[in-house]
């Protein structure tokens, strides 16, 4: 019997959502985006739910204050794509009933930070046992006009805010650090992840990055006024790419990709190219825009264009598919 | 340390909403009641959030497509007990990488149709591979004014829809045919299963009571019209009794609980007393109201009455508590 394993991830959406048939004329767009738009009397609801899960999303060592940070992060991150304010959430906590109380709260200490910082309110939840932690949020956010994430011409330009890769080499700092020490319980803080594991500045920066990712609600007015086409960067740029355009070809600059300081030291002593790590880390959580003005003086980085081409496809300055062999003049992680 | 099972559900709910402090005045409700209310503009929006989880709320063999329809029903009995109209839901699926493809599609199969059956759509969603089979389903509703959970004055009357008590035999009866047979994979439908468990008309009923229950949006316009207090009966009437009315006691006529007569020739067969499955059976998702009107006329039936004495606390028809060594007087199940 075929298995959902055999589908992945965007393969079994896709054999899933076709039981859902919408006809209702206030639904704008529902699946194959970011969020779903609805409008309900003269508001633009956008509605999107997020989950993390132990032992996919994060490890049980992790601060608990930051998986609730990182929660209200990802969801948050879903609406600013939108240049939709998050309004409200609902909160799901599945947890194993041997968890520490103080764990659970830590999960829901952070959750309530992440909703004072991006501006929503927990206004709801279900709690229920559970095999393993497990915790979504369904945001309800308000937009003024609807973004979709589809680039729908050649000729805009492609924009990201930000740097990118920062959080896939924060994630090998943990695992390596998970790989050394065993941690058998969690840590209560950040800092007290980091004194354990002797982190100095630039290993906090790069791991923070990854285990407290910020939504960039802040942007939200930019994307609002001059996005064609926005969506978050979660899988990695070169997927997330795809994503945003794939009915036309694109023009990646890899010479221009944003990175850190911090990125660029940490690759630099470990023989790796950190354009890499931006191509394909991914959990970045910065927007990436299509538009046809310079989001350059907004905290965007213009790293492409959308070429009158066929798409999916990525390519270089030079022309070059970035994929596969694509890759051969980068050079490979170790 | 705490564990979260020191505390128990509701403990830890408490435990966990204190860090939700909400001060936004468009929030109506937010925690302790079956739902939150928020307006939005001139809508008066009723948010709400439930979960299944595999080996907590359904076992692996029940058919997928029940478990969708359950998922659909037990959400809308939320809204329903809120007289608020479900529009649009938001569903996250967290499964197994090994979950056989007809498995996920039933699940989705049988939520598409709860949500048409009920009225909404579902216009987003997430799924993750997880440890363990869980979905949980968020939806907005809309009413036209606000049904809380809580009696407000004694005096009223106290209804309930329906019959009482069908899903706990329901459950006995499906958890003894796994206890026989050990079925080492899923059935694809409810009549596949009903047949291998070789059930009779009467087991359908009871086991169908409990595999799709039905939620109660018929009665939202009684409910929105009629009712002071409302909530749904999913723990079970007694413990919910006093949920509806924590501040004043509550007098039940425990002659007068509505039995299927499904449950009767099943707890008769048995030697049991069918009262007390209706008293303490759980997820029975009818509709428990107060009002100072009579719904008799609307598919309730009148169970008992809110006294003018402190709460919480259920007596029956001669006043004894009904708890602990107040069910002598009812025979116990052997």
């Amino acid at each position: 019997m075929e298995r959902v394993s055999d589908l992945g991830e965007f393969g079994l959406i896709g054999r899933l959502t076709r039981f859902f048939k919408n006809d209702d004329p206030s639904i704008i767009r529902d699946f194959g985006d970011d969020a779903a738009f609805v409008r309900l009397g003269d508001r633009l609801l956008v509605l999107t739910v997020d989950a993390l899960v132990e032992g996919v999303h994060f490890l049980g060592f992790y601060p608990p204050v930051s998986v609730g940070r990182k929660l209200a992060a990802v969801n948050a991150s879903d609406a600013a794509a939108k240049a939709a304010r998050p309004l409200y959430a609902l909160v799901n906590l599945g947890l194993p009933p041997e968890t520490p109380l103080p764990y659970a709260e830590g999960l829901y200490e952070g959750l309530a930070e992440g909703a004072r910082r991006y501006g929503f309110s927990v206004v709801g939840g279900n709690t229920t046992a559970a095999p393993a932690l497990c915790l979504d949020l369904s945001l309800i956010a308000e937009a003024k006009r609807p973004v979709f994430r589809e680039v729908p011409r050649p000729g805009l330009s492609i924009f990201v805010s930000g740097t990118l890769g920062d959080s896939r080499a924060g994630l090998e700092l943990l695992l390596e650090f998970y790989e050394r020490e065993k941690p058998s319980s969690f840590f209560p803080s950040p800092e007290d992840l980091f004194e354990a594991a002797g982190f100095g500045d630039r290993e906090r920066f790069l791991v923070k990055r990854h285990l407290e990712p910020v939504a960039r609600t802040d942007l939200i007015p930019v994307v609002g006024e001059k996005a064609v086409a926005s969506m978050d960067v979660s899988d990695g740029l070169l997927s997330d790419l795809k994503k945003l355009s794939p009915r036309f070809a694109v023009r990646l600059e890899v010479s221009e990709l944003p990175l850190s300081r911090e990125l660029v030291e940490f690759c630099s002593e470990r023989g790796r190219d950190p354009r890499l790590y931006a191509l394909l880390g991914g959990e970045d959580y910065e927007l990436l825009v299509a538009s046809g003005e310079d989001l350059s003086p907004f905290g965007f980085t213009k790293i492409g264009e959308v070429l009158n081409e066929e798409g999916p496809k990525v390519v270089d300055e030079r022309g070059r598919p970035l994929e596969g062999e694509g890759f051969d003049h980068l050079i490979r992680p170790r």
